[in-house]
């Protein structure tokens, strides 16, 4: 009997207790991945709290765990004992419908969640499908690699499916967790980069993270006066914006991308801030297994990797309270 | 000195008089064009009620002109004195600025509409630039060409900037004057095409124009019942949608383009009815001379025409109170 070691809530907003329980016989198609390390994501907060309605307790936090391949199914061959990886939002997917097959398995109606009714990373073991087992390439410190699994994802999928060019003029919208990473993306991606922030004081940390210019929102005439000039708008935060002036502020053919978790009310579009100049503004959720190994190579060649803190798990109520106090700088990770 | 006899409103709302004016010397790169027929656009009742706050009095409408080049300006030379051709929403761009030189003049900030701030298609005779005054290719019948150039485009245009595929399913929101194209676009296409109405009864006219299937949306359960099916969804109306159900209609990746001047709230679209499949929301404005001269070949291949009703030109006050009355079935044009 395998037992693994977690740290789980046993009801909505609960403090995480040690839990331990029996995973089962491993899947065919599975990995048990020995954990070493697992970011924390305003998601895992979200899902503790359940927020969403789809939480089970007791509930075991962590969808950006790195570790070390401890067990593999009948049926896994192209991964192998002691090799590194990473397990992000998805733990599975039914690799046989037409999203699966297009290499869309993040769009597969059967997805499931690595902590949607599954056991999360915040525990010494974690288990999911091969083809969501990501190898870590040469060139990533696994210590800083389980951020890019799903905010990182989150805004380097967008990048690529939205065809931003090395020649476009690109903005994000705060500087957080997401925020920072898109800007190091971008940069990396030879864009003009500018950062939309409310907060001036992360003005400086903003251009070390790859913003050529800084623009701050709080001051409404600052963005109204950039009308026009975006190719590509990245959103990251979780609040309504004046969306009229961003759609104002993007090129003709620009595009307005939408990474944050806007519940407050729906996104409030004029018609005609996207007729004229034909604009379009979208969403976007993570990405493939394909997608994720593309990130990690870019990530390798250009030195990318997000500014984290470190809490060791069994800190791990003090780190998801700084999380819940908005002190992240800027994204947290679990280590032992 | 040249004169244009028209039919011009004297202020908004008014009916249209004869009008008589000298349009001046005819600028180098300019073409007249002596009208023959003349498209009668929802826009051009906008503009003769000033509802967008820009109209010019005296002003005369149309910007679906149809006619026979009668003068070319002196830097003209690939247009030539009795050529068939036509003008639509736009009459000039300024050609040396990045929108202009990458071929999306439409996108000019310096762009002039054709009834804006100029005399229009109701005359005997039009002047336009000579890039925006586009040849007919053999095959399209003039009369019938009119409504290509403002409606038409706006329909055809989306279809190729969001990459419609042959192999997509597409639905196209509203049986109307640019509906009714969309479908037979989209027919042509070699999509699967679905038309979304509240009147049952354009049912079969809708098949008519090249829907494979029709969905009566006054009845929420249907559009329901489609969810995740559609590629791209056109939409050609102009009052507030089930937006959240559409874009749940959509496929992942799925894109909703909406071309309807919506003017009485924004479109609302919550953040998670685009995040989860990548979802896009866009909108389109007409094309540019190269893509109106694409669409152009494109109907002389496969035939396709806007069903017309006509009006005589001196019945053009009747013809305008049939368009505001709803009862254009589905585009008028004004003939000698």
């Amino acid at each position: 009997m395998t037992t693994i070691n977690a740290w789980a809530a046993s009801e909505a907003g609960a403090k995480l207790e040690p839990y331990t329980f029996d995973p089962g016989p491993l899947g065919a198609d599975e990995v048990e991945v020995a954990v070493t390390s697992c970011g924390i994501c305003h998601s895992d907060l979200s899902m503790l709290d359940n927020e969403w309605g789809m939480s089970k307790f007791p509930f075991v936090p962590g969808h950006e765990a790195i570790g070390t391949v401890a067990a593999v199914g009948a049926n896994v061959s192209h991964l192998k004992e002691g090799q590194t990886v990473g397990v992000g939002w998805m733990a599975h997917s039914c690799l046989h419908c037409q999203q699966c097959l297009k290499g869309d398995q993040h769009h597969c109606a059967e997805a499931q969640g690595t902590i949607v009714g599954r056991h999360g990373g915040f525990a010494d073991r974690i288990r999911a499908q091969a083809a969501w087992t990501v190898p870590l390439p040469d060139g990533i410190t696994p210590e800083e690699a389980g951020p890019l699994f799903c905010g990182g994802i989150t805004v380097f999928a967008p990048i690529v499916d939205y065809g931003v060019k090395p020649t476009d003029r690109v903005g994000v919208i705060g500087i957080g967790g997401l925020g920072h990473m898109a800007l190091k993306f971008l940069q990396a991606w030879g864009c003009e980069v500018w950062a939309f922030t409310t907060s001036p004081d992360k003005e400086e940390e903003a251009k070390g993270f790859g913003a050529h210019k800084v623009a701050n929102t709080r001051d409404a005439s600052q963005l109204q006066a950039l009308a026009g000039k975006f190719d590509f708008i990245l959103s990251t935060v979780n609040v309504p914006l004046p969306w009229a002036d961003y759609l104002a502020a993007l090129a003709p053919r620009g595009r307005f991308v939408n990474v944050g978790a806007v519940v407050e009310k729906p996104l409030e579009i004029p018609a005609f801030s996207i007729i004229p100049g034909a604009k379009q503004v979208g969403g976007s959720d993570i990405g493939s297994p394909a997608m994720v190994a593309t990130m990690l190579g870019f990530c390798a060649r250009h030195d990318i990797a997000p500014q984290i803190e470190t809490f060791p798990f069994d800190k791990v109520n003090e780190a998801m309270d700084h999380l819940r106090a908005g002190k992240a700088r800027y994204r947290i990770v679990l280590t032992r």
